[in-house]
């Protein structure tokens, strides 16, 4: 069994991410994750506009994150996404936010993802997994 | 002829909204004017969310904004919304925002919206006008 | 020994909270618990600004969040606080954010801080107790 | 006279940036401006950054925007930044968002600043211009 895939998106800290401590505001970790995912997905071969296009949503049902230092306006960011657990309906990522200039940890977490129809729906995965499924789970190892 | 109805809505800045100058990252004035907007259209009866579920929409076409004084963290400030003009497709709404505890000006600003169906189609007011219609030009004066 | 104080702090689903799921963003209950724990804070006394000016500062260190039962545009919602441990020179806020309509447990979430120098050194709490730790204190109980 | 340099920052739009109308929300386009703007300053040489720590800010007292045709989630978008007038203490920056795939025209805009000293006072130009100022000029034509 292998490595999971690693994926790399690197973004600039916008001064409209900023507050008034002089760093990076925590909320916008949550939106950091959610690029590397999408780009993550992206990279794979899936749009993930189109997977709701189809009625396949992918909603996160629980977030966390530890800040460890704080990214600051200009900083450069690596954030590293891979897939963690694949568990029933439920779907784990896992984030490294690492500053771009000297490697060090700025934060880490998780989002874990429902899979659900366009109502909101849990999707039956027993049924028909949709391609997005193979492919991610071919990521985890 | 009268006076426009000016709605009035009392906000206090959230940390968040706050950058590293220390002010409220001026982003959030479009945000703040989208509340008192939709505030003031709830106020003379109308959901804008029940108006979106009927295919009617007001997307922004043009956005204005001038700032004259940083509100900060923890201020309180009163959102003033009315009616300008409504002319053909279009309607325009101004604002006046003002620290609540001494009354300064903080910004002043005006979003012109279009009438439109789902699609962002121009909506043809000229067959229909909506309820919302009639309402908002008893209010401009 | 006595239950904790639980603050609330209603708020309105802002339009621009809204993503194109048609749900509030999961990005924003960061926000809206950041609005709770503020408004605690002011209400037993102290501003959190002021404790900022005097060189106290509470970072985030760690944000769980889990997602029930999505909230919508327009919705009230009410943000509850209540302070949990209080542990070396940490403190943990816990929050439940229910629709006010029909009191339907929307997210539940806690957020750790660290109090920290304006440079986000630890604090030595051995030395001197800020007033707000002993205010935040009694009301954990 | 030559032509005005124009500086091109590429984007990817974030999925947090949509609303639920489908498109991105009105309020991102003054937080894009930013990122086509401090970009461009970057790349002559001087960080934002680095400008704010001696004391010599930018702030927005100006922003106008017309909106074009929607932006949506994935598009990659291509923001066009110049140089407007530069008049007193005041300066102008132009601002034209695209869509990459068709090179459509999404919204138009300008900001205008004023230079200002940490205190947010108008920072005394006659008595002596910061580089910036020199680099920007060169850059209007």
């Amino acid at each position: 069994m292998g490595e999971p895939t690693v994926h790399e998106t690197v973004l600039r800290v916008r001064y409209q991410e900023t507050d008034q401590m002089g760093v990076v505001h925590h909320s916008n970790y949550a939106v950091w994750f959610e690029v590397g995912r999408t780009a993550f997905i992206r990279e794979i071969g899936v749009s993930y506009g189109e997977l709701e296009e189809q009625g396949i949503l992918l909603p996160v049902v629980d977030l966390h994150c530890r800040f460890n230092s704080p990214a600051r306006y200009e900083d450069e960011v690596r954030v590293l996404t891979r897939v963690g657990e694949m568990r029933g309906p439920k779907i784990t990522f896992r984030y490294e936010v690492r500053r771009k200039s000297d490697n060090e940890l700025v934060a880490r977490g998780e989002t874990i993802h429902m899979w659900t129809d366009r109502r909101m729906k849990r999707f039956n995965l027993k049924r028909q997994k949709p391609e997005l499924y193979h492919l991610l789970l071919a990521h985890t190892h």
